[in-house]
């Protein structure tokens, strides 16, 4: 059986707790979408945010909603390179000893301690995928995207919940290092 | 038989002819050696330039020496993206009909029509390490790197000369996909 999944391809983005939105865009202050992401309830913001590390910034980085329990940056490899943030390769919501930032809204500025994560390339699967598939909860798969610059990505970590929909994130210097975009498809080989 | 490779990270970087260096630096003007690189005879030199696209440009790419017959850029699909150069993979030296960009150096500025490419994953095999392994000149090998962020790169040519030193070359990004650096080892595997 091929197991073909999507592939989504994660530009920089972070992740705001409602105490964080409030800091940088005024007390009350909520988050409005922009548009809906592949998994049902998330969405990209209207709203960016400046954030700085020891050596450099970006301007404007995406906030994707609905506010979250912690603030988490997500940031390619080469991002953190760039501005001097030693962050590491992480789960979502892992961030425990990450690295920390400044981050800086219209209304105010917040340096969090961590919070700052590459993200792991991860696959989100509906249980019903993931039990015709017969894969677990945090199972470590192997995954091939081929073409001119065709990558076997190891250590893809499977999440499994009955709200995800089938989806394989990746970022920037992975799909970049493997020629590939958003919704160019990829193969559970392993 | 295990065959192990030490990795090489190639940043951005730019080779210049003669014509070129004479342009952007002044006639008569030679490169000078900041540093030598893996493979013989070829340097770092202390000379850099800046290039130029349709939505950015870097300040300082360093140029490695000596001068070639043609002008090359190698830069990441990340870079290319943020300059805005369409730049195709390619082989080094195979630059028909590849990107244009701008140099600019301190007596002058040339624009090329072709020589911007995001360079082809390689390894650079001396004629008796070819031999040993059974690897031809221009075979596409499958090459793993392990650990966290473990891949199987895909499509790596193999390049044979009885003036090359054993060494694999990828760029930032496959570099950070991989979560690989200078001096990490590699292992071919098909």
């Amino acid at each position: 059986m091929t197991k073909s999944v999507p592939v989504g391809v994660s530009a920089r983005h972070i992740h705001l707790s409602q105490e964080h939105v409030e800091a940088l865009f005024g007390p009350g202050y909520q988050l409005t979408e922009f548009k809906p992401l592949s998994q049902p309830g998330q969405y990209a913001a209207n709203e960016t945010v400046a954030v700085k590390g020891a050596k450099g910034s970006f301007p404007k980085v995406r906030i994707l909603g609905p506010a979250r329990k912690a603030t988490q940056l997500e940031i390619s490899r080469t991002d953190a390179f760039a501005i001097g943030v030693n962050a590491p390769v992480r789960e979502s919501g892992n961030i425990a000893g990450s690295a920390g930032i400044t981050i800086i809204g219209p209304a105010g500025e917040v340096t969090i301690e961590e919070g700052v994560i590459v993200a792991a390339r991860h696959i989100h699967f509906h249980t019903s995928d993931a039990a015709n598939w017969g894969i677990q909860d945090q199972q470590l798969l192997k995954v091939r995207v081929g073409g001119e610059r065709g990558v076997v990505f190891e250590n893809v970590v499977a999440r499994v919940h009955e709200t995800f929909a089938l989806d394989m994130h990746i970022d920037t210097d992975e799909a970049n290092a493997a020629g590939v975009k958003n919704g160019d498809t990829a193969e559970v080989i392993g």
